[in-house]
Formats: C-alpha cells, sequence, structure tokens
C-alpha cells in the first residue's frame, strides 16, 4: 500500500529560482492530502502531474505567506474547474476568516462545500480520522501560531491466505472470525488457527512534517518512532543565533530532533535562501543521524512497508 | 527616454504551464510600475532579472485571484529583503482591507509605508501624477469592480541646442526663457528666437492597459490615441457568448476597440488556457487591426518616440 511524500516546495521566505514556498503532497493508499501551500502550489499540481482536484483535504501549518498564499487561488480553481466535493481544511484558527475574506472581498463563492477544522498550538489533538489513518497537528514554536502534522497509518487488518480458503472452503463469516484474530471449528471438526491461516500485515507508518520550528526538544516524544521526520533546517550552525531569534532551525539541530525521536529517516527541508548548495545542510546533519535525505522539487520519497 | 511593457503574465484565471497570471512591468523613464500581480509574480521577478525593491507603485485592477493573489507574498519579501521605501498601490476600494486583514492575521508588520489609493469603476480618475507622467484609471465592465489604467507621459520641455548655448554665450535665465517659448534679444541687441535654437521634444506616449472586460465601446474614447493598448481576448469569436457570460473579450472585439480607439499598436493577451495555440487569437485579430502582437512571458515591448 502506497504510503509517501511529493514535494511541491522547500524554500523560505524569500522567493528564488531554486525552491519554491513550502508545499508538499502526501499520498496515503492512494488518498491524496495536501501539506502547506505556498505561493504558486497550484502551478506545481501542473508541473508534476497531480490533479490538484483530487485532494481531500489541506493542513496549513501556520500563516506565514510562504506555508499559505497559493490556497485561495488554489481553492479558487478548483472551483473555476468544476470541483463539487467536499475539501477539507486544516489548520490555525485565523485561517478560515482569512479564507473568508478572500473569498467574499474578490466576490468568489464556491460550488463545493469547505469544512474547516482549526488546529491547537498548545496541544497535540487528533484533528483528521479516516479508514486508513489519523492526522494529529503537535504543537511547533515559531513566530506565529504554528503546528506539524502528524500522519498515522492505521494498523491494517489481518488477511487470510487464498491458499487456505479454497483448501478448508472458509465461508465469509469463518473469514470474518479469522481476521478477528479468532480461531475456526469447521463442520468436520477440524480446527483452524489464525496463526495458521492469517498474514500479519506490516507494522503501520508514520510520517512527521515540522515546519517552522525553533529547536523544540519536547517536539521529540510527539513524533517518536516516525518512519520519516520532514524537519525545518532553514539554517546552518554558521548562523544558529539567527536561527534562534527568527524561531528557526539549523540542520544539526534537526538532526538532533531524529536523534532524539528515535526516527527512522530525516528529510530536511525549508531552506533559507543565502545558501548556493544544499549539500551543506546535509553534511551537517549526516554525523549526527545517518539516514538524512535533502528535500528537492519533485522528489518523491517511499515510506516502505 | 526609456519608456516600454514588460511582460510577467498573460494567462487567464486558471494555471496552466504555458502562461502565468496576469502581471506586468511598465518603465517610464527608469521608474518601474507593476501592472497586477497575480501568484507568482515575484519569482517572474527573480526568472527576469528585474529588482523589486525598484517598484514605486503598485496597479491593481480588480480583485480576481490571477490580477491580485501575489500582492501580499510580494509585499511581505519586500519587508523581509529590507524595504524602507514607500510603496504605492492603488485600486479597488476592497484592496485596501484585504491587504490590512492578510498582514494582520499573518502577524506581518511592514517596514515600510504603503500608501493606498482607491481607483473607480465609474469615471476616469487620475490617481497618480509625477514630474513625468500622469496614471489615470480608466473604468472597465467585468463581474467584479475592475479599472484598466492609462499611463501618459509628460509633454517633455523644449531643449535649446547646445551649439546655440556656446553661439551666442547664452545665460541659464535666458535658456530658462528660451524653453518655455520666448525670443531672448542679447546683449548687442540680436534676437534669438526659440524656433531657431529649440530642439521640439517628441510628443508624449501613452499606454493602456485593459484588463478584464466585456466588449466595452465607450473604452475607446477614454484611451483614444494611445500608442500602445494592451487589451484583453480571453476568447475567440466561436466563444463569443462564453465570452460576453463571463465580461470577457474576444480577440476580434480587442481588435475592434483598437480600430474605434485609433490605438497605434495592440497587444493581445489574458488568454483562456483552453487555446493550446496563441496564433489563432494574432490570425483572429489581424484582419480587423494590422499591426497587432501577442503578449508572452519575458516579452519586452517598446513604445517608440
Amino acid at each position: 500500500m502506497t504510503f509517501k511524500v511529493i514535494i511541491f516546495g522547500c524554500g523560505a521566505a524569500t522567493p528564488t529560482l531554486q525552491h519554491h514556498p513550502s508545499a508538499q503532497v502526501v499520498n496515503l493508499h492512494d488518498k491524496l492530502f495536501l501539506v502547506d501551500c505556498g505561493e504558486g502550489t497550484q502551478l506545481q499540481f501542473r508541473k508534476y502531474g497531480f490533479g490538484f482536484q483530487k485532494i481531500s483535504a489541506i493542513f496549513i501549518s501556520h500563516l506565514h505567506g510562504d506555508h499559505y498564499l497559493g490556497l485561495v487561488g488554489l481553492m479558487s480553481s478548483m472551483h473555476l474547474l468544476g470541483r463539487k466535493q467536499k475539501l477539507k481544511i486544516f489548520g490555525p484558527p485565523a485561517l478560515e476568516q482569512l479564507i473568508r475574506i478572500n473569498l467574499e472581498l474578490s466576490s468568489t463563492y464556491l460550488d463545493y462545500e469547505v469544512e474547516f477544522t482549526p488546529t491547537s498550538d498548545t496541544e497535540k489533538i487528533l484533528v483528521h480520522e479516516d479508514q486508513t489513518l489519523r492526522v494529529f497537528s503537535v504543537p511547533l514554536k515559531h513566530r506565529v501560531f504554528c503546528t506539524g502534522f502528524l500522519f498515522e497509518e492505521k494498523q491494517r487488518p489481518l488477511k487470510v491466505k487464498r491458499d487456505f480458503i479454497e483448501e478448508y472452503q472458509l465461508m465469509p463469516s469463518q473469514i470474518l472470525l479469522l481476521k478477528k484474530g479468532e480461531d475456526v471449528v469447521l463442520e468436520d471438526g477440524r480446527i483452524v488457527t489464525c496463526d495458521e491461516v492469517c498474514v500479519t500485515p506490516p507494522p503501520p507508518r508514520k510520517y512527521a512534517y515540522c515546519s517552522d520550528t525553533t529547536y523544540l526538544p519536547e517536539l521529540a516524544q510527539m513524533i517518536e518512532g516516525v518512519d520519516l521526520l520532514y524537519h525545518e533546517s532553514t539554517f546552518l550552525e554558521s548562523e544558529a543565533l539567527r536561527a534562534t531569534q527568527t524561531f528557526h532551525s539549523t540542520a544539526k539541530q534537526a538532526a538532533t530532533i531524529a536523534v532524539m525521536a528515535k526516527v527512522k529517516h530525516l528529510l530536511l527541508g525549508h531552506f533559507s535562501s543565502r545558501y548556493r548548495d544544499d549539500q551543506l545542510f546535509l553534511e551537517e546533519a549526516s554525523p549526527i543521524f545517518e539516514k538524512v535525505s535533502l528535500a528537492n522539487e519533485g522528489l518523491e520519497i517511499d515510506i516502505p512497508n
């Protein structure tokens, strides 16, 4: 089952030709979620061949322009191109007003329903749940209200191997019992155990998006054990003071969080435009945390089973 | 003296990889003005090598996303990159509130002054004047409050030829009189006439930006005789009904306005994403108005003396 992240933008606030502002698509079991929506995100959808009408929910971390200024344009284009399906939006409480006022003042009336759910910057809360996943907002520490997002795949049910279904001529009701972990007695008295005939699904996977934030040790326990962590690294350690002053992190700090949270894979992003060579971030983080990658526009990163 | 228009975006509302949303820079005597500011305009500045801090004023036609959604991001980047110089903004009255709320809710406090001047959609009004030009907003007819903009170069003063200054040993006070069109009597009694020693400057040039609008014959007299007219041609005649319904124009209608207004050069833009080949707009307009060009991203179009 698919679980991957596609990077549309991993630059910081000021515009460059090297990186786009923050936006990424999370594909979980072929359901698409958009995380942050910097200016130009709708064009990135076109560039990378993703239909934005397939997006069922959008998660906005905070209200700095490079994380949300593409949202109203995207919503407007969804409308112009005939969207009828409800769109769920999760973000800071003020985002709801911001969307409403932008749409009102530009006389844009959407043909589809928007369901807004506010996040919290004081505690980790469950904001979205469906059959296959849970999404939590996770408080971060930035100059303004800001949260990360934790995508948790739900435990998939046990699966009865096809060979055994035929061999034992299992009925649907018996298959259901076996998938619940129970044993089944056949008509001839034989006992079929769950252990014998079921495949145990792989453990559920987790992805955490944490941008923007100052170095925040208490974040580690909230995202502990995730398979993939996207953590901002706006600066290098040479600019550590500036990172603290602007409530951002360095590559070293991001790697330290990855160690503390025992994550499997660290993906660095939100690179300041002052650096011409992204490899510097990799060089700074690698000695602290081994499995680290650099975000880049167009990168698709799988979260394997 | 420079007078040219640089196209940053000439597409219509929905995003394509072919065209960017509306934005263009007017360069008059090396002063830069931005006209409309669709999403991604700040990146277009980078792409085409223009510093956006040099922009002294921004003119917004109307509050449809493809004409203004890049504005707050651009203003925010101007701040982040250290702007102190005042920024003048001209646009629909609601734009002022829209900017204020966007900045407030995203906790963005600008380090430079913003001076907002509302346009009018009922009459042609002078909105900006300096030593070298006047800018008028011109009412258009669209689904929402919308204006075009007319940039009028001021008549440059007469210039006394250098050779004559030396020949007649003219004093600064005498030069001033000659530049005002008066004659001067030298100490030896000779009369120096303005006609003899002055160069007449070329007539002042005019540029009109008209997007978005339905076919509007009364527009012609408001922009009569402009050297260059940028007129929207969202559709072709085959979609004339749709053009009327959505308050847009066809290429043929744009050309008809150019004829009625006796303009020198017509520049078509705001092309709907439904057409793959922009040449179709040229083919439709050319039989009606001879000197017609197609806008395209990166195009610099001179308005010659």
